[in-house]
């Protein structure tokens, strides 16, 4: 593609230059801008999904799906625009009577600047070139820069394409968009000037470098980061006694959807001791069939993961085996466990995400140790309860809110809606902000609030205007106002 | 006061136990909280302005203005969570019909915990122990300890005593509250792991130290700073050939305000070249008197200040004098001029905050000029122009909203009103976030989302609840409902 041959410094100066264009432009023009994005992906999703599919060996069917996500994802963020709170707009007239006089104060957010993507390799479609973060940033006009994953090179370098010439075509400035690789673009660019927000998705390690350089800039840049989960489940006595199999089931389905890679999958399981759900499990577990992962590197990372869980004291392995070549053979599942007490003596040892179709269950004498327990998880993108319908968990719900962005009752964390009302976040290491990288309220990461003071109606942003030509929803003197 | 017999690690302990409490807290029983604070505070505001003035030297008439603008800002925030908003509720119902099929999701935001607030010294009610930061984070129920400034320390400590009793006899939990002291103090507060954010108000290399601390913790957390700031105010030279005169006595009064140290200062002021507006400032600069500064080490700062800048080549003194001892007279105002061309020459040194009653005046010669050196201009808490009505300045307000987060048109940047649309915070080092210390929205700043997914009825906040019993505005299956 064009970009490939421009330097980085050229493309960060013409990403700056494209934010006076992207910034200025209607929220009606950047939706059409989305839309074409979108709808030139579907156009191709077949020729995407065999690359993505020779990359990854995630399978048409999800990659089919993941493609579907992503244009909808694209479309919500034009709809989310197109509707006008995402604006903030607030509008308190003066009060010259007031002590000290007010005066006419007008607020709205507006785009950061240019801001760099870095794509994931587990999502190759939904986190990756055309993915959450850049459509989030392109909606509320900012450019984007991509730091292509290694994992799906082939795939990026087509998709960005797609997403270039779309743009184009639909009337976007040129600069509005580019695709770098390697790690050494990506380090450049977290440190470029020009940049003015960071997006990423990836590990704990390599995120928090990067958050760390995004922090010590001269200029400190927000760095979202969704660096890693484990994702607990608590399953009470009662829900066991009810249904063990059917949530055995579930488990094992969530556990090993896409080879475990899943940010939102549930790495940790909270059963009672002295039942028989780890046999049931393993039961469910069975026939689940060996995967290929993401990248060689992944592949072998997950026997090592197994090995040192494993390796630990009191820990049995419940299901499958940890001596396998994931590299040769696809990544089997394996089922842990181990006491509640155990974690509470080692929590940094067995608190650790294994990347892959693993879960460990841990088990609990009662809600005094599960509480105790539970305070030693690191924060969580997910928390998932099983309960019956008339067993009191609000005291659980309350802890399990502490330390995920999204509370889930009696169902699994791996699905995650693209709505107005998600959150795909939680406190670190989940996340490293207050934010969420799926869902409407994403856009808020790329902008910044400016506030108007006694200006003259003809340089004020539409949203602000005294007659309200977008129509959207607005704040005046305290009252919400729909139109 | 009796927080001050506990250690600061039983302080974050109380304040965490806190937490739960004033989570659970309805927003009627916070704002009563609030309210109770204000009215104490009004109570006793005779006695908190005469200790407020030995300390600072700001006045009688200045510090019962700020008691006033304080209890109003506890009481904004009364309202603000009273009206429901800030909680951002979020209900996307159910779709077993879509592919993949919708859960019920429910998105609300959440108090992130305890939170730390480093006092400032120039406003030392406003933005002390029971300033912006303090009543954002207690109204949406974060506990709050707070690092006093040396500055002002007996007012501090009475300040603490009066909120702590009003706290406690309006019923709120103990720990919700503490205020300590002292350098070493501060620094442990940032990196103890109980605090989960902290807001600052204070100098950049103090608030760039800090900010540092909080995001190199194992378990990074948001660092809310306001460092400093110039406040360029752009002067065309119709404006000028109108009114030179009077630009010259509002900008006189402005950057003399309170001896020059408000963190608003119109510390830079872009004249055209070739005009008599230096020598109208310098008379009505004249007749301003020295005023006392807030703590020997600024008094002592401010005539280096001033040598410094006039040591640099092709600056003139318009008005006053560098050769002074603020410490022993006060800080008499300081008006230098230079031309743009050496501020493109030298910007470090020449776009440096001197904190005292001095501003600079830059002589541009022409559009383009004035663009090129506002370029090198860092971010600001505000912009100001002064133009005629018939001008278009719609090239120029889009380059000062780039670079500050309140622009203000015809007025002086040093009142800063308490309402709902106030943004009083910019791009570094303005501030260290995209958010703001004054104002309504300032609460977004100690709140962190939480979505709940197919969760029971009984377990959710009453904001979620179907039947919205708290009556407060909602978004609603896409669509924002008033109540």
């Amino acid at each position: 593609m064009t970009t490939a041959t421009l330097s980085l410094s050229e493309l960060t100066a013409a990403a700056t230059e494209a934010a006076k264009v992207t910034a200025a432009a209607s929220d009606a023009e950047r939706a059409g801008w989305l839309n074409a994005v979108a709808d030139a992906l579907d156009a191709n999703a077949a020729e995407l999904v065999e690359i993505a599919d020779s990359e990854t060996s995630l399978g048409a069917a999800r990659l089919t799906g993941e493609v579907a996500r992503t244009t909808g994802q694209l479309r919500l963020f034009a709809r989310v625009i197109t509707e006008g709170s995402y604006l903030e707009a607030v509008i308190d007239h003066a009060d010259p009577s007031a002590t000290p006089p007010k005066p006419d104060l007008r607020r709205i957010l507006r785009p950061i600047g240019p801001v760099a993507v870095f794509s994931a390799s587990n999502f190759p479609f939904a986190f990756s070139v055309a993915g959450g973060d850049t459509a989030s940033a392109l909606a509320v006009g900012c450019p984007v820069i991509v730091k292509a994953h290694s994992g799906h090179l082939r795939l990026s370098e087509r998709t960005a394409e797609i997403v270039a010439e779309a743009l184009r075509s639909a009337g976007a400035p040129e600069g509005i968009f580019a695709l770098v690789s390697g790690r050494e673009q990506g380090t450049a660019l977290v440190q470029d000037p020009a940049i003015k927000a960071v997006g990423f998705t990836g590990s704990i390690p390599g995120g928090r470098a990067l958050f760390d350089l995004a922090t010590s800039r001269p200029e400190p840049i927000p760095f979202y980061g969704e660096l890693g989960s484990l994702n607990p489940v608590v399953i009470t006595g009662a829900a066991l006694a009810e249904r063990s199999g059917q949530l055995a089931a579930g488990l094992a389905a969530s556990f090993t959807m896409g080879a475990g890679q899943f940010c939102t999958k549930p790495g940790l399981v909270f059963i009672p001791a002295g039942t028989s759900f780890a046999a049931d499990l393993a039961e469910a577990t069975k026939d689940k069939p060996a995967a290929g992962m993401l990248t060689d590197r992944i592949a072998e990372a997950y026997p090592d993961g197994l090995r040192s869980v494993a390796s630990l004291p009191d820990v049995a392995v419940v299901s499958g085996t940890v001596d396998q070549d994931a590299g040769a053979n696809g990544a089997a599942p394996v089922v842990f466990s181990t006491s509640a007490a155990n974690v509470l003596q080692r929590p940094d040892e067995l608190l650790e995400e294994c990347f892959g179709p693993t879960t460990l269950l841990i088990e609990y004498s009662g809600p005094e140790e599960l509480s105790q327990v539970l305070a030693k998880v690191p924060g969580s993108l997910t928390a998932t309860v099983h309960a019956q319908p008339d067993e009191d968990v609000s005291a659980l719900v309350d802890q399990l809110t502490g330390l995920a962005g999204r509370v889930l009752f009696d169902g699994w964390p791996t699905g995650v809606a693209v709505n107005w009302a998600q959150q795909h976040g939680g406190p670190y290491p989940a996340t490293t902000s207050l934010f969420t990288s799926v869902g409407a309220t994403a856009v808020r990461r790329f902008q910044r609030p400016v506030a108007y003071q006694d200006a003259p109606e003809a340089v004020l942003h539409p949203a602000l205007r005294e007659g309200n030509p977008l129509g959207i929803p607005r704040r005046v003197d305290g009252e919400l106002v729909l139109r």
